[in-house]
């Protein structure tokens, strides 16, 4: 073929906006077309979105512009919603048109896993975009607005979350800050508000170091938190849960953190998948298809020990950057890399000023890992959009 | 009777508040006993409750606590709700108590006047205190949020205000200034958003200048309001209303401001009403009860034509002060006054900038009004709470 390769990416958040800005910082001026895909025109910074959900930050500080990302001259941006993927005719099917690629990056990122718990998909919320989050805050202060109508419903002041991974702690964390300030501006004794975190795992944060672990879970109980760990939701209806030992919670709000598969596209597209997922090879392509590259949550990256990497940011932006790297190999007929994720550390919020955290072999706690927590999140505003970015986006 | 005369205030709306501060002012030390009762610890401004329900301005701005506004040396605070009149036994019941007096102040506000519409009481939202404001705030904001979930669903972004009389218009002028806002927050086309006034009278603001109304629906419509003049409501649905003519509009927010009527507990007391209110005699009493006398929204008072005012802040706040004097002379045995309303003029505000108003003969309109808007909210602080309140709450 004499015309240039064309690269699709499917998806901008971490690891397709870091594919495409790392393209257009590499490639040559007519080595490749690159067409970027995503159902809005901005790029939202996931590991922040507890915060707007809680509403202790405007939604505005947890997205980018994407045009603010790219350069239009060198990475064309469609706006449009992904319905199909077509592997063997290389071809994607928009809502509104079609694509046909030479490479394609899937990165669509992923859905709630809620393991077949009758009720949950319908009637809880989640916290995965910057709609779902504006959603999660106005039927917050909504509930609060109709307690006060209907002040015998004090189940319109009881929230569930679901789950005790990262997501759902770092939620809880923001809302127990946010409680009291939702209590002064409506009114409410602030002693009505229950808050229940409810794990089916027999910890918080699995696989986290239990002396953080603790620490996080004192912080916690200290800001009004009510922990049931070791707990199944075994349903979930439109008026609450109901728990491992037949207990019923009674609440307005459930918020479901407790999972996260692949994307069902990929399925539907005839991939094989654990969970929605790809289990990529050694340089993140999709077995059997050695133009289509597979990153964030639609794809299962094995550690040494055989198990999968959780899906985090941290690896979608490392598999982001190899895919560039790759794709560039390919089309230059270079040397490939194999992926090989680093672990930089991990840093969870527990609310205002409260943290844990593992920073190589170290771990921090309270207001250094607060810190250490701002200084992730600015560093991943500079790696996208340097210094005017971070001062644009950076809470300070 | 050798011991103090005891009066009792029921409710710290216009009428009520004027009357214990005038009462706390002019009463000599021991010559009675004030009492004023009211659901809530806070006085509200009702004629800026449009801001609130429509989002433009902090529902704390609307309200002032009602320990700032009474001396409690002079008169007794009691924050309880009125269950029941019992004008015989010169009892009142509390939701949690019982108080004796042997004057009474009624001022317990009016309720919203349905006319009968099917479906309207249950399904309308109403612009009557503070929690109702907040209510309509919150349920605006949770409707673009549900929008943006099911992008089909039209209604959440249909907006429909039963009533163009005052509250109605002030409510339209600053919902439309809302709308762009909330259409930027949420990422919504401001196009989809349709705002119906709907009012049965043959006019807006019926019985105010023609020239004026003209031009408020001007203003109003170029902000993008629709006008449904003549046109009765006949039945409100949880899906929307449907007006005469048989056409259905579609829509998730009803708000009816179209009629006040007295208080539901002034029949039950067998005090004889016209819609709930009592026409009192040129004293301000209730007829066959020289010693209990209604104020504002409960009461009706009758011009030289023989129709009754409209109720007013207005004439709430001078029937609050006549009140407070006739108690007074009643106590000491001196002269009563003949409550004679003044008519100040009137100002309606259309949203930012926006006014239209008559004060004295002159017509106002456009930004002249709207700052007359602004001195009679700076004078009603003033006349309540000094300099110290219009700092506070004053909208400069």
């Amino acid at each position: 073929m004499s015309r240039i390769p064309r690269i699709v990416i499917l998806g901008a958040g971490y690891g397709g906006i870091l594919s495409a800005i790392r393209l257009q910082k590499e490639l040559n001026y007519n080595e490749a077309d690159v067409t970027l895909v995503n159902k809005h025109d901005y790029h939202y910074i996931t590991t922040h979105l507890h915060m707007p959900a809680a509403g202790t930050d405007n939604p505005e500080n947890a997205r980018v512009n994407i045009l603010k990302l790219i350069d239009e001259f060198k990475v064309d941006f469609v706006k449009s919603t992904v319905t199909q993927i077509r592997p063997h005719e290389k071809k994607v099917i928009l809502e509104d048109g079609t694509l046909s690629y030479d490479y394609l990056v899937i990165g669509l990122g992923g859905e709630a896993e809620t393991f077949g718990i009758p009720g949950l998909k319908e009637n809880a919320l989640n916290i995965r975009s910057i709609n779902s989050v504006r959603f999660i805050r106005e039927h917050i202060e909504y509930q609060f607005a109709k307690y006060k109508r209907e002040p015998d419903r004090k189940d319109y002041l009881t929230f569930v979350i679901g789950g005790a991974g990262f997501t759902g702690i770092e939620f809880i964390g923001e809302l127990a800050d946010r409680i009291p300030q939702l209590c002064k501006e409506f009114d409410v004794d602030p002693s009505l508000v229950k808050i229940y975190n409810i794990e089916a795992a027999p910890t918080a944060l699995p696989g986290f170091d239990p002396e953080l672990v603790e620490y996080a879970m004192k912080v916690l109980t200290d800001k009004g938190i009510t922990f049931k760990i070791g707990t199944a939701i075994k349903e979930c209806t439109p008026e609450g849960v109901l728990i491992a030992g037949d207990e019923f919670i009674k609440a307005a709000t459930v918020v479901w953190t407790g999972g996260i598969r692949g994307n069902h596209m990929l399925d539907e597209a005839g991939f094989e998948t654990m969970r929605g997922r790809i289990k990529v090879d050694e340089h993140l392509r999709a077995p059997q298809f050695d133009n289509i590259y597979v990153v964030g949550d639609c794809s299962i990256v094995m550690n040494d020990e055989g198990r999968p990497f959780p899906p985090t940011a941290q690896i979608a932006m490392q598999q982001g950057e190899a895919v560039a790297h790759n794709l560039i190999a390919s089309i230059r007929g270079s040397q490939m890399k194999t992926f090989k994720f680093s672990n930089k550390g991990t840093v969870a919020s527990l609310g205002k000023g409260q943290a844990i955290g593992i920073v190589g072999s170290r771990k921090l706690k309270g207001n250094v890992a607060a810190m250490m927590k701002k200084v992730v999140d600015m560093r991943y505003l500079y790696i996208i959009g340097g210094i005017p970015l971070v001062i644009r986006k950076g809470r300070f």
